[in-house]
């Protein structure tokens, strides 16, 4: 049994899904999927076909799960919906605010066309999320921390390029250690924003722009910057370049709660992810839903789920039995 | 809605259940049932009934969901298949080799009682095996690494005190540092078993008895410890009672991974757990496990399951709704 997986959106999200498609001994390419003119794009693989966005439709036998890759603040409120009403779909839809809107839309279309679709999958939203479901279930007394890094911000990368006389900027998000120490000797503290993570930017100027200006704007910057202890690197192009150019990522998720009937026993559960590329390992958990949606989907199980509800062995390629006999 | 548990068997591990179902807001403890004379057994909560075996099946509409603590030598391959044919059933049974003789047996007879059981929780199998799965579904091309420790292995202790002129032992677990870097790393390397784990031996001699020949038959006993490099402290009942009554453990079960197409990029994944109380731990495990139980029971999902099995929404006390809302 193929699943055709096809790809919508061929950003670094979309090359992240089309590199962890090879890897998947179950699944094959049908497609990559564009709003922009196909011959404009070459796919990474070799044998796969770009396709406009308004062929979609037509290729509907020939797909088994869409792969919806555009951005959270107004591709994918649009699209999920809508291609939610064709075919089994996954996205990584991760602003957390508007998760439950999104989730009515979506489940309201898939429900209606017989389809399966899995919004928010990732690593946060995702894999964080689950890890923060199974920790808090585990241990109801207890406290939650969620470190990021080190790994780049392309949020705040882009708001550093906004920046008059900013030519290029890259902006790392660090976990503090001595937050990360404590939390993982069960000391549970109370950690303000600052406290938690620092900011390091790397910047490229204009030739004749002010730094010291450029450096104020950063650091001063509401909401992106002003609450935490920020530094500034000005660095050439070709520094940039060359040292600059991966999407690194990366965190924590920290439980600590106690148990005992006085409370006497601490136990700390952390999650962690060290990822060379972000958007590869983004698409590695989305194909893995996509799996889960085919299968939740052939189940008869329509409608808009998100990874807490998938059945951990569906997100798998090797059958119950083989992963009872070698995993458990 | 109040789940009513009941505990079978109570050791370390039903004395861990029942401490975890006092953190649970939507669970109450229907009774404690033993083999021994109920008289007997103190329980450390107050209000809570003590029955022997043989009134279980007579508190039927009392029991929500029966959590088997006995050990999986003989306890748990008789007692699990004969009650999930009466009650919803949990147990930690942890024979890796023996699981799919164990899930056949307990599957047969949940079905035809029409109960739901769920088999090998606790955290190895259990949410080692989760990560495990997670972590291989992900990340198809790569290599899996478990450390256990540092802990007590009460298997381990139980060996040394079978040794002539032994009195009391306790065994330690540690895993190898250099080789827990290399693997996060990203290097991947082969290790022998020698190469990830220590075990470190602290033992309570007779009067008179020969500590060399104690030594000797702990660090050459094949299977438990010929294959490590052990070290043997011998020390007084005292300093045993007072620095090695606990029962810490914990571990970490990491994945080394690749993607890309030219495998350019490496990603690690690592789920660690630091444990002051292994059978409050575990026994928090088998809880959350017991409302899965219950609500896939009542959802009409029958027969034997694993954790790889439960959608993660249904281990939480709070809706669905919330979780994508909070923890999403």
């Amino acid at each position: 049994m193929t699943i055709n997986i096809a790809i919508f959106g061929y950003g670094n999200l979309g090359k992240g899904v089309e590199a962890a498609v090879v890897k998947q001994p179950d699944m094959k390419l049908a497609g990559i999927f564009t709003r922009r003119d196909p011959k404009t794009i070459s796919p990474l693989s070799e044998g796969v076909n770009v396709y406009h966005e308004s062929d979609l439709e037509k290729m509907k036998d020939a797909i088994d799960v869409l792969v919806l890759c555009g951005g959270s603040a107004t591709d994918l409120p649009e699209q999920t919906p809508r291609w939610a009403g064709v075919f089994n779909v996954i996205d990584s839809f991760d602003t957390h605010a508007n998760i439950p809107k999104h989730f009515a839309a979506v489940d309201a279309a898939a429900k209606s066309a017989g389809k399966t679709a899995i919004i928010s999958c990732g690593w946060d939203p995702g894999m964080f999320s689950l890890n923060r479901v199974y920790a808090n279930a585990i241990l109801p007394d207890g406290a939650d921390y969620t470190f990021w890094g080190k790994g780049v911000s392309q949020g705040h990368s882009d708001a550093i390029r906004r920046i008059e006389g900013v030519v290029d900027a890259r902006q790392y998000t660090i976990p503090v250690a001595e937050a990360v120490d404590s939390v993982r000797a069960g000391k549970m503290p109370e950690l303000t924003t600052r406290q938690k993570h620092t900011r390091e930017c790397f910047v490229v100027a204009a030739e004749g722009a002010d730094q010291n200006a450029i450096e104020d704007a950063i650091v001063n910057m509401p909401n992106y910057f002003a609450d935490y202890d920020t530094t500034v690197h000005f660095i050439d192009q070709e520094t940039m370049d060359r040292d600059h150019s991966g999407l690194p990522h990366g965190g924590m998720v920290i439980r600590s709660g106690k148990t005992g009937l006085q409370n006497e026993h601490n136990h700390i559960i952390e999650y962690k992810l060290t990822l060379d590329s972000n958007p590869e390992f983004t698409g590695s958990v989305l194909i893995a839903c996509a799996r889960a949606a085919f299968r939740m989907n052939q189940n008869g199980d329509v409608g808009c789920k998100t990874i807490l509800d998938i059945p951990p062995a569906m997100l798998s390629s090797d059958s119950p039995e083989f992963l009872r006999e070698h995993m458990l």
